[in-house]
């Protein structure tokens, strides 16, 4: 969840262009960084109101976002406006966060249908899987303008780069898996012992090793 | 209070340097980027408890982040936990975010003893004014690791950035001060007003102008 907020505002208040425009020495050149769009008060849609979208809207809340949610059916235990459609919701939205599970049901959920409505000042965030998102359509509607920008984490052939979107830089940011990657949460998932395991299979050293 | 959690998160995540990681192509070649250190959970100190500091530590709070609070008197009114001390602050913090007043008084407020206070796995923003911190200090902590990270968005002397700091990619996230640079924070401020008559006095075109 805190990956998804730290995409999000990083994309929304463009952290990462502008630590390349300072450090292109711009500012003194071309003068101040452009007005951003900003985060508070805005209207965010969550695509799959599981545990980490419930803690994603958790955090939203305290930015008072308006909160909604799409995903196949409706949770009864739930307060946050439910879409049983998900074009309707990014029409109504100006940030889109994709936390749903991968597979055959949600493979290009996110297309250019949801993009166009999403709009020119609409940000998507996909922390989810890289199947959920249509990531040609995503690469056209950010160099075209039809979306305003997009923060990805997630690829459909990981670790591989879709390179339609290693091209674009001015309004997308990309990260390489790293939603779970802290060593808090490894922690808390028990995966240091599973990334034992597998050093010790490809016969690399332990990461925890007891001596 | 939105870019202090933007340059927070994004630091925290390594959000520059995880897109500069991936456009770099080095995913597939150098294996997946290394564990990040965590925002849930963590302690922060908040340098100046002021209007927008409160905006921070309830943002904070939905990160289930321990918040305390120093500058020269404790407030009444706040119920976090006070420091009449910044060192012992910093001690305890695993972040430390400085929102308090420029001038004389707070000159080189935050130094080394502060920086070496927050330790190598601590990070320091600054939003608040460019003379706050010894920037000097915080080149040379940065570099041989007394400090985690930092990332800074204010300078002594705008729009110049010191070189020192300039120099440090892998710890450090520098943007143009952009604190307020928001569409939505700038016509809250009536700046657009503010704006449009230094245009005018400077000869550029109008922001808003109206035909």
């Amino acid at each position: 969840a805190d990956m998804a907020m730290a995409l999000m505002l990083s994309s929304r208040r463009h952290v990462v262009q502008a630590d390349r425009y300072a450090r292109a020495g711009r500012w003194p050149i071309d003068g101040d960084y452009p007005y951003t769009l900003n985060v508070h008060s805005t209207k965010v849609g969550i695509l799959g109101m599981g545990r980490i979208g419930m803690e994603i809207a958790t955090r939203c809340a305290a930015f008072k976002m308006d909160i909604f949610y799409h995903q196949r059916n409706k949770r009864d235990d739930v307060s946050y406006p439910y879409y049983d459609n998900l074009v309707s919701m990014a029409r109504d939205s100006d940030i889109l966060i994709a936390i749903i599970p991968g597979g055959d049901e949600t493979r290009n959920l996110v297309d250019v249908k949801v993009m166009e409505a999403l709009g020119p000042e609409g940000l998507l965030i996909n922390v989810a899987r890289g199947t959920v998102v249509d990531n040609n359509a995503l690469a056209h509607c950010l160099a075209d303008g039809r979306l305003g920008g997009a923060a990805i984490d997630v690829y459909p052939d990981e670790p591989n780069i879709p390179p339609a979107l290693l091209e674009i830089t001015k309004n997308l940011v990309l990260s390489p898996h790293m939603a779970s990657g802290t060593h808090y949460t490894r922690n808390a998932m028990g995966m240091v012992l599973y990334d034992n395991l597998e050093a010790l299979i490809n016969g690399k050293p332990l990461l925890t090793a007891v001596n």
